[in-house]
Parts: structure tokens; sequence; C-alpha cells
């Protein structure tokens, strides 16, 4: 556990040794087998796992400190999809050589998003080898408040935070596939390395929304896994899908292209019935996050499968061919 | 999670969703943003990650089967030392292409050790690039039942359950530092790929044990880790270090180096006090595990450090240098 390298002993263990050791309290923490922790009385732990590798996940040339922002924050976003509070995380990573200026600035990343949800690092493992980070992330929620996929409703609202596809955007302006000033740039690029979890928003939707997802591998595939999981249909307005004012600088099929196909979005889309619609937009405001409606859940009609219909903001039917995020590289 | 490969659903989704996506049975498992669960009543969750990585973790010809295996048997070893149920795991992991064979040799070995200890895959996520695995298992203990690190005793007896040595025989060969016949380095190779994690054992300790850890890093490191956690200092006879038949047959200089600084072992080195000798030997017993007791804890004197004191039979003193397990490289 964290202890093959002192380098990453003293950027790493020394931050979580500085939780109690004290299996009572919640945790045995960093430096034995195993760390112990429980949930609060009544709740259960919300679990996800996600590994981030060189070139597919980030570029080589990332800022370390915004990959150690990110590596946590897709986990985080994860836990935000099922209204659960964060709790703490686990890190394994494998590193080329144990560079000393590479990990502070990570770890700098890491720990100052970590601090900001409470979620405490309990354990790890470190090894030599191409780069590759795989975090394991805790949250606590009752299981009866927990925001799943398979809950979608006919009549429900479809709602997305934020915006989305400025992600796609940055991610095309580094590869070269399209431009733009230096402003908009930089906001593309900040939405690609710095997204922010929206836990806080998912910990409001609680009792309020009835599914929810984040939105990692773009809107069209994601929210078919909502489809699927409760078996029900989606028509969604795309000229209401949320967009930031750099993104509408772009030419309109690279918009289209990149809020509904985009991906690295870490916003929530989720549904509510529409008699919640006030209670939505009061937990937005709460939380200070946009909340937008861009469609309804219908039921399934005879020999109907799960799909998205979608429309222009006319309500004219559109046909568009659109794939899931490709994560930098075709499979 | 699971979905990026048809044959990763093919292989792993489909045996980890036999589950009931139930939360109120205690998970709700794949396909959703998070795993949902929750120890006992009155327990806590052990948990533990471990990475690994070709060519240091494992050879890159290594048999993908034994490689399922191994994979999660290191993790559950980590529970077996925290003297924890095993319940469920995720497994991230990197390929460098979805290779159906290596996939259904890799997800059999995994599985069939899963199911022997009742271990659910509940969560994952697969990605391409440079073959790694990284699995967190979680485990359920009381946690006034929990095996620790820092719970040794003075005047305690110092265990080691199974052999040591054989892993590192096995790496030996396979690097060409030694020879044996073809029966003992089929042996030896066994032991490298297929460590039988030491979960029963673990759970007959509670109550028995003070403090205990598994030996994935060599004998003469991993005591240390005890020791610095309490405080304490050991002495150890070096040559009542159990070996198998087969270890004897290697020089006895290849056998001290095999058994205190080998590695890979995932024995069990635990400490009881002399009153409850017939108990652990009861335990052994009681799950068909051999154990030997090898040395005893004492109380730092003024101005020591946490140390061992390595004996002969006779109890005179050696000066031993050693290092733990290197993982196949030096760092």
């Amino acid at each position: 556990m964290l202890s093959e390298f002192s380098l990453i002993d003293r950027f790493f263990a020394r931050r979580a040794a500085a939780r109690p050791s004290d299996a009572a309290s919640g945790s045995l923490g960093i430096g034995d087998d195993c760390a112990l922790l429980a949930p609060p009385e009544g709740e259960m732990l919300a679990i996800s796992t996600d590994m981030l590798v060189e070139g597919r996940h980030f570029f080589p040339d990332i800022d370390p400190e915004a990959l150690g922002h990110k590596a946590l924050a897709v986990n985080l976003s994860d836990l935000a999809a099922m209204g659960a509070q964060p709790l703490a995380f686990t890190l394994a990573f494998a590193l080329p050589k144990a560079d000393e200026t590479w990990l502070a600035a990570f770890s700098e990343g890491l720990f100052a998003l970590a601090e900001r949800y409470g979620c405490e690092l309990i354990g790890g493992d470190t090894t030599g080898g191409p780069l590759n980070l795989c975090i394991t992330v805790f949250g606590s929620v009752p299981p009866q408040a927990a925001l799943r996929r398979d809950t979608a409703r006919p009549g429900d609202d479809i709602w997305i935070s934020g915006t989305l596809g400025d992600a796609r955007a940055g991610l095309g302006i580094q590869r070269g596939e399209w431009s733009a000033d230096a402003s908009d740039a930089a906001t593309f690029r900040r939405a690609l390395e710095r997204p922010e979890p929206r836990v806080a928003l998912g910990l409001a939707l609680r009792g309020i929304a009835h599914a929810a997802l984040d939105l990692s591998d773009g809107l069209a595939g994601d929210l078919l896994h909502i489809l699927e999981r409760s078996n029900v249909r989606a028509t969604v307005n795309v000229d209401a899908v949320p967009r930031s004012a750099a993104l509408r600088r772009l030419p309109p099929d690279i918009q289209r292209r990149c809020t509904l196909a985009g991906g690295d979005d870490y916003e929530l889309c989720f549904t509510a019935p529409a008699t919640a619609r006030a209670s939505v937009e009061a937990a937005g405001r709460e939380v200070d996050v946009s909340v937008t409606r861009i469609g309804t859940i219908s039921a399934l009609q005879a020999a109907e499968r799960p799909a998205i219909g979608w429309r222009d903001a006319a309500g004219a039917p559109l046909t568009l061919t659109l794939q899931g995020f490709d994560h930098f590289h075709a499979d």
C-alpha cells in the first residue's frame, strides 16, 4: 500500500495518513492490508471504478495537476449520478518513473478536489509501468434514494445539467479538426481537462429525479443506457440541448456533433416527472448549476425498441447518425 | 462499465449480471453508474486494491487462465490478512487488443476463484492500452475482529502459514538464476502463478491472532511492517521458517534467500499470545493449512528501533543482508 517509492509516500501516504487509524471512526486508512469502511446507518456504499490510460483518456502532455483533478473528477461524477455523498477513494497507478515534479503537481490536483468533496484517500497501490491511473471511489446513499438508470417512467421530462459539448470541442482543437479564438479555446480546454463533478446537484435531486446517469460517452449513447434499462423511448429537441456561448460560435454542424455525440462532459442527464419541474429548478438554483429540459420519456409501443427520436425546435423529426465518444481512438 | 467491447460483455458482464440487480439484496451490480454494497449489520467493509502490470508482476507469456487466478488471488490474500469474508470485487483493465482466446482463459481463471470464495464481480472498466489489471476487493469483518498490523504485543509468537520461498524459486528458474528437475520446477511455477489465498485461515484466526499480514514482498520486509506499526521487535529462527520438500533440494543459500527475501508467497504471517498455541494449531487443522512458529515478539528497549533479530536453530545471531522482493525489476 503506497510504499514502493519514497517519493510516493511523500506525496500521497502522508496526506492520506492524516486520517485517524482507528477502525471505530470509520476507516483504518493507509498502512494495513485493507482499509475498513462502513456507510452510515441505513445507507449503502456506492462504488465505481475508472481506469485512465495515457494517449486514450488524456494526452501525454496534459498538465499533471489537471490529470490529478480529472482522474478523481470522473469517479466523483459517477457518485453524483447515483445521488451519493463522497466518502473515500483508493488510487492505484503505474508510472514509468518516479518524477518528483510530476508527482507534486498530480497530487496537488488530486487532493485539492478530494478535499473539496471531503473524499479521503484510504488505500492504494503503486508500481512501475506505462502510465495508468485506476481510482475506485466510495460514496454513501440510502438505497431507496439512489438515482438509478432503470427508473425512468413514461411522461418524465429529460433534463441536462450545465452545458454539453465543450470538452469535445476542446479535443477537436487539440486534434486540429477545427479552431477557435484563444479565449474560446481556453474554455474548451478547461472543460476537457477540469470537469466539475455534479455531486451537489446529485444530492439535491434525491427524491425528485427518477433516473440519472453522468454523460461520459456522449448524450446519444448515454441516454440510450437509461432507455434500455428502463424499457422506454425518448424524444429529444436537439436545439434545446444547452451549450456554452463559446460553443455557439462554432459552426452549427460541429455544435450538434459536440453536444450530441461528444463525450467527457460529466454533466448529469436525468428524468423527473412533469409535476416536479419547479422542484428540479429549485434544486439547480440551490446548488448554482443550470438545469435544462431537453425532451420527454414515452412508453414503448408494440414491437418498438428503446430509442431516441430527435426533433428540431419546430418539432420536426431529424435523422441523425451519431456515434458515442471514442476516447481518442476508434475501437 | 464493462461495455466497451462486446467480447468483454460476453466474458465478464454476463457472468456478473447473474447477480440480482436489486439494491435491497445487497448490490445493484453491473450496468449502473455505481454498484451498491453494504456490509452485514455490525460489520465493516475491508477494502484493498492491487494493480498488476505485464513484465513487472507477471511474464508476458503467462497462461492467461493463471493470470486471471492470480489477479484476484493477490487481492483475496489481503482480505485473508484482515480476517475478512470475501463479498465482491471490481475489475478494471487495459488490453492491447480484445483477443477472444485470451479473454476466455483469463475470465475462466478469474471466475473459478471468485466462485470458490463467493466473491462477485459488481463493476468495472475496460479500455485499450498496455496490459494492466486493477482489482479492488471487498470483504466484511466485525471491526473488533479485524486482524490489523499494529496489534502485535511483546511475548507473542510469530507464525507462518504454509511454506515460503517456492514462488521466488520459480521466478529464479524462469530467470535462469538456478535450475531444478522438472517436477520441482513445476511445483515452483505453480506457487508463482497460482497462489492460494488463505481466506479460511484468516477467518479461523479471528479472536485468536493479535496481528497479521500477508507476505507479498518477502518475510524480511513484510514482518517489519508489523514491527513498525506495533512498535516492537522480533527474533526469528531462520531455520524454522517452513519450506517445501522441493525448495529443500536447492542449495541452502538459495533456500534462505527465497524464504526470507523472496516474495509472492501470499502466506499469512501473524502473531498470537503463547497461551493461544493450541488454538492456533487447531485453527490450522480446521482449515487444513499448516502453521509454523518461527519466532517471538519483544518490547523495544531504550533507543531501539523496530527490527528483526535473526537466529539459527542453535540460537546464535546471524547477520543477514536482505532486500524485499523486487517485483522482477529493481526500482
